[in-house]
């Protein structure tokens, strides 16, 4: 009974994980829309829903604890309730990141923050990170290991996005001033640690599953 | 018997918390001599030593995870344990922020990255930071809930920082170009992200302390 009552709280603790990273998921994807559609409604919907994700990664501490002081897991149980904090402190932040991008839209509206050159780039990043998160809550919810060696590889595209983000911007021929290089410059980190996080979520799970860090088991595999 | 051993395994977890507020002050103390300075060695010294940083955060984890499985702690002494856990990560954060403004100083070297008219504020932004966090580490060794209060009102200043570097480079006559600004940015970011986690750290001490949130402590106070 006490077993079974603890198996429940675990897998409580999971959903509210996977809720968390689809709830910053969607925020990320909104926040884009709002950055290049110049949607200040959207944007500020983005701001307002932060609040919820806040709500429930305190909600998330306050569980995990609880389930600490009433079923003193040990082991693996243990390392499930200490890594699933660490994974909604990576949550609660890209909520805070993903307000940050619908922030920059609100501050510039009616402008475009994002000039025409850059749209495309800042969308994929914007698809990139709303697709990893997607991604980290499904091996969250799999702990399927392969998937979150994906989230990894997948990560390397948005290195790759921020790379020519940064060449542009130090191109000689960049027209757009110093305000909007800022701006690029701020978003442009926004996402990619985002993106970070969500590599992080996954990788988290790795660790916890196979009890090695990714890079060992990445160096042990063929490639 | 027990009760002493775990007193001194919580103490133990403190000590190494304090150490790691030590190491990223002095970090990040030192990155912005190395950034000023255009020095090389020292640029390398910071980054080098950000593993041991890590090293730490790994050991710190592990010893709390030994901690919940051994002594099965509950009521404020778990939650001194849990909120020790997101300490860690703060400052293991905020060592990889010193890093990072120790390779920008590296990327540019041997040009100097922040040009003369900002020296002064970078400089400002850099002690601070390194203050704001001898102040966190004071506040987790003492529980002084007024010396927490006051590394809040101390990041306004760094807030103040922020917001002149932003008016500086929105001004029209920016002569130092594009890359300089991104730079700038960047390096400006970093400090205040740093700031926030010190100032994050003296908070969950207060929450700990008296269980309440800064916010309300500070409401409920004559000004």
């Amino acid at each position: 009974m006490m077993r079974k009552a603890y198996q429940e709280e675990l897998a409580s603790i999971g959903d509210r994980l996977v809720e968390m990273a689809n709830l910053v998921g969607s925020a990320i994807g909104r926040a884009t829309t709002a950055l290049l559609d110049t949607d200040l409604e959207l944007a500020e919907s983005v701001i307002a829903a932060d609040a919820k994700v806040d709500d429930l990664q305190r909600d998330l501490e306050n569980q995990a604890i609880a389930v600490l002081a009433r079923q003193q897991p040990v082991a693996t149980d243990l390392r499930i309730v200490v890594t699933s904090l660490r994974m909604s402190a990576d949550l609660e932040r890209c909520g805070d990141l993903a307000e940050h991008v619908a922030k920059l839209a609100r501050m510039r509206y009616p402008e475009q923050a994002i000039p025409r050159d850059l749209r495309r780039t800042i969308l994929e990043m914007g698809q990139l990170a709303q697709r990893l998160m997607a991604q980290a809550a499904e091996v969250v919810l799999t702990q399927d290991i392969d998937a979150a060696l994906q989230v990894e590889k997948d990560d390397d595209r948005m290195d790759e996005l921020h790379r020519m983000i940064f060449q542009h911007l130090m191109d000689d021929r960049w027209q757009h001033g110093v305000e909007t290089a800022v701006d690029v410059t701020l978003v442009g980190r926004y996402y990619e640690r985002f993106a970070d996080h969500a590599v992080s979520v996954a990788r988290r799970v790795v660790y916890l599953v196979t009890g090695e860090r990714v890079d060992e088991l990445i160096t042990d595999r063929p490639a």
